[in-house]
């Protein structure tokens, strides 16, 4: 088992040439985030995530998390790393000073956020859910909530959970039955919680839950949810941690993967929480956690896909197995086509995928802080239109790539040691929390696509032909990517034009080709960074710039992903165009 | 987690409407083996693998194996089922009654194995590897040999294990080590052999090794290996087992899945071990043993997914959550589309590879038995060319089938306790055990397709052309599938004529193509026969048979096949014209 060591030059690549990170240091909020600044902070992360995140990765999963006198315990190793982390100020790299953070571009954040993920997913999610909760009080929470929660949250003195589900309630949140009474300016909340991630622990001294509940008397369904603050432990006078709340982990799961993060059932008796936001508008608030949460979770994809690939190409160099065409002896099994067609699988897929994510990232730079109101919501239909497919599409990505990072290593790879099969299991969990792929694709659909007629989906097309211009300026070396890149962008738009027309004909179509559409959507959005980093680093070589091997490396790359890849499309327009009445046509009991 | 039920109906149907039960039964050998027995035996194998050898599955999973005073230990609940099974004979249901068997036809014994496979796959291992090496033994061994051992092994008294794998030695055979040094008639055996599958266990009184070595003085590489019989106890002069022989299992590998199968390390020191057919040709016995154990590993894709399935369904009829359109109230997740998707996904595939690994199972038994030696030689290069595909595309498939498993669970699926993540866990070893997919590729380009100049894939492509006068027959209502089928041909005939016409000129070509190859013949494969099952359906239906419900499944789930998964066969027939050159563009470094 190799360690891992953070790509920062390929960071580096997606964040200035695909991103545009000159454009978001444009901005006047981020002025002070140049292209050398960023290169030191991913420097530095890169330092952390390799030296004290990583080491803790294979002990999470081994020790797993367990319940003692009521509380969860995680391994000890974990607190001692999340101590530095603090230190750092890393938890609040991309929170805004206001709030006691660094103020970064989340574009930055993203980044460095992938770092941590690949080190170790389990023990990334508690800064993850940490920040989201943060950001959903600096959003939605009154003045004296904010002043009692925000500084020690962004810190990272206190973590922060989301609590949505309930066993009745899953992608069905208007089944919530969790109840809020009043109690003088608070409430009292009693009910239970489960899957909650990072629930319970040991890090720090107190974690302050969101959840999701429902006043006495207030409207059935999802109209009637109101998002409270329930600290673990009461917070004094002086702002300090006090007696225990009325909340109280009762279990954690067994899971097939991220052992080290505890998920937990919660029980709510009576707990003291203050209402955040306004009453029954608690949904739209936790939304503003959820999206910036589902963004992450996508990252997820990238980063144990990206970790996979690191342990599949060291051992792919270093394992010594039969002959190639060639060569002399016994060679690497690197030399092996099919064992190149599975690595170039994996690094393609995870370039586009990296580059599709933060280049959401930084719409959402521009959405928040750009000085245009106009120019502010077109980048905010762009960042809902792709959230997504970052999350839909790189997750579901992420089983197949951390799959074949085990093929890569054969019989070996079925053996736990060996740490291939952990990313594979911890990788198992992005296609479903935060909302599954079929519920991202439902709101693909039906949110993003449906409802404004198209619109967002065609400007988007439209950007990405417009690729086309640079493709052909290099002729024939980039041949082949302009033309997968045309086809695809033919399939998505085929595809759109289908589903625009046809969506009313049957209630059922919307959902029976949401999925194949989602995919469609995040293959030909891989394409359009691929082929931009092709013609990013074709413009570097004629430019006669160093490090000719990187940037003929990311053209050859990218002509993978545009012959073997991207054919895909074709096949999931035709799945879509087939429409919903076979999938609707079985009984239940034909199945 | 709901138990397993057999599905029997649908193996009834691929065994005689697709893979030509009544044709097998007219070969002299097979002339006891009726439809009406055939169902009988089928009911048999059902009721023992739901009441006794199902239940172990979590047991097995949960409990593990362990090593004790030198020995391996599997969970107890694992030897009452074998007992119970050996008792009923169902060890040598397709041995020849030569070698006390039940002489009943392979087809027959697969979908009987495809039962034990569902039912707990760890478990079964140990009895399809007996019978691997019994048939080796049957096949290579001599009288003696023979005499001395088969009786016991087809009974199940005795099992069976397959010793290749050392640790320079995976994929490259030719870099085994262990040695044989004459003594007497026999051979002392000398080194450690790894991966062995069931390699001890306390649950039969003798374990009979079937080990590949190099006698002194052997040439290198493959052709110097020979196959030597070594058992775990010394056979006594009246065929009892005796004293311990110099073999002993090391340590057992803590696995990824298949907990309740014991991975072993060998180690022989001095072994006794009988040569099993002649000196240097140990490779070519082998095989013997392991296309069988390659089909029956296919088997396992199918069989795996076949039990994520039935719990899937049974999880998507009880779970309420969310509405659906048309219906009033919340309503049972199966009436949602995407999941109607996924499950339609599951079940057209795992119905189309049945049918794909059940006619090669016919396909041997007229390749051994059929009375003319010319169909005899047709049959067989038949079964070679669809051996790696239904290893390899049957596994590669229970990958994503599994997963669909776990997602169609939601949360749950991720929670150990469901059950679903187990069978994703299992089913991860198939495209890895007895050749990886890369293996089978290769195997499939290289010995199937390009040595025989692609006349054994031409016929087979030309056989399934004919379908389609049959579908035509059908007219409108199966207009879809035959659009399908016929444009899958068509990927594949192109696919296959490009590599025909292409191969030489690169010798990476045919490696770096091997895999879309291999999933484009599965595909179509798959296509032609699900269009058959609809061409039987129909044929059923417009004589007016019972059971229309059944029969109409069969057509809408061809249909979807047809219009979700085929279209995927023109992204391969891309990916295979793209050849070599990017795929080995880059240098070891750029990776």
């Amino acid at each position: 088992m190799s360690n891992y060591q953070a790509p920062v030059k390929e960071m580096l690549f997606a964040v200035k040439e695909l991103a545009g990170l000159a454009d978001v240091n444009r901005l006047p909020a981020f002025a002070d985030a140049t292209p050398d600044l960023v290169e030191a902070i991913l420097d530095e992360a890169a330092q952390l995530a390799a030296d004290v995140i990583a080491p803790t990765n294979t002990i999470g999963d081994e020790k797993g998390t367990h319940i003692e006198d009521g509380r969860v315990r995680v391994p000890a190793e974990f607190a001692a790393a999340y101590r530095e982390f603090t230190a750092g100020g890393w938890g609040g790299i991309a929170q805004s000073a206001e709030a006691g953070g660094q103020g970064l571009p989340y574009l930055v954040g993203l980044a460095v956020e992938e770092m941590w993920q690949s080190a170790n997913l389990a023990w990334s999610l508690c800064p993850l859910l940490s920040q989201g909760a943060a950001r959903a009080i600096e959003d939605h929470g009154d003045e004296v909530l904010r002043a009692l929660l925000l500084g020690p949250m962004v810190e990272g003195r206190w973590t922060g959970t989301m609590n949505l589900t309930e066993p009745q309630a899953g992608s069905d949140l208007g089944a919530v039955r969790t109840l809020a009474r009043p109690d003088g300016d608070a409430y009292r909340i009693t009910g239970q919680k489960i899957y909650i991630t990072w629930g319970d622990h040991d890090m720090t001294e107190n974690v302050i839950h969101l959840v999701l509940a429902r006043v006495e008397g207030a409207p059935e369904g999802v109209k009637g949810l109101s998002l409270f603050a329930v600290p673990k432990r009461l917070i004094n006078a002086d702002g300090s941690s006090g007696e225990l709340n009325g909340v109280r982990p009762i279990s954690v799961e067994h899971k097939l993967g991220i052992h080290g993060s505890p998920t937990c059932v919660m029980a709510y008796e009576s707990a003291l929480g203050y209402l955040v936001g306004e009453l029954n508008r608690g949904l739209a608030c936790m939304f503003t956690m959820m999206n910036h949460a589902r963004l992450g979770v996508g990252l997820e994809g990238v980063a144990i896909s990206e970790r996979s690939y690191q342990d599949a190409l060291a051992y792919a160099r270093d394992r010594v197995q039969g002959y190639a065409p060639g060569h002399q002896g016994r060679v690497s099994i690197i030399h092996h086509p099919d064992v190149r067609r599975m690595l170039l699988a994996m690094k393609s897929h995870i370039e586009a995928m990296r580059a599709v994510a933060y280049v959401t990232g930084a719409c959402l730079d521009h959405a928040h802080h750009h000085p245009d109101a106009d120019s502010r919501a077109r980048y905010q239909a762009r960042v809902d239109l792709l959230t997504p497919v970052v999350k839909g599409w790189c997750t579901e990505t992420a089983q197949s790539l951390t799959s074949l990072g085990m093929q890569v290593h054969g019989g070996m790879g079925y053996v736990e040691e060996t740490g291939a099969a952990q990313h594979y299991r911890d990788a198992r969990i992005t296609t479903i929390y935060e909302g599954t792929t079929g519920i991202q694709a439902n709101d693909f659909v039906g949110r993003k696509i449906l409802r404004d007629g198209g619109h967002a989906l065609q400007t988007l097309i439209a950007d990405i032909r417009a690729v086309d211009a640079d493709l052909a300026r290099h002729g024939d070396a980039l041949g082949t990517i302009r033309g997968g890149l045309a086809d695809g962008c033919d399939q998505l738009a085929a595809a759109a034009s289908w589903l625009l027309t046809s969506y009313d004909r049957d209630t059922s179509i919307p959902g029976a080709v949401a999925y194949s559409l989602l995919m469609l959507a995040g293959t030909v959005a891989g394409g359009w960074q691929m082929a931009r980093a092709a013609v990013a680093a074709s413009d570097r070589l004629a430019a006669d710039a160093d490090d000719r091997e990187f940037y003929e490396a990311k053209i050859i790359t990218a002509r993978f992903f545009a012959e073997q890849i991207m054919p895909v499309a074709v096949a999931y327009r035709q799945a879509i165009e087939s429409g919903s009445d076979t999938v609707m046509a079985l009984s239940e009991d034909q199945f």
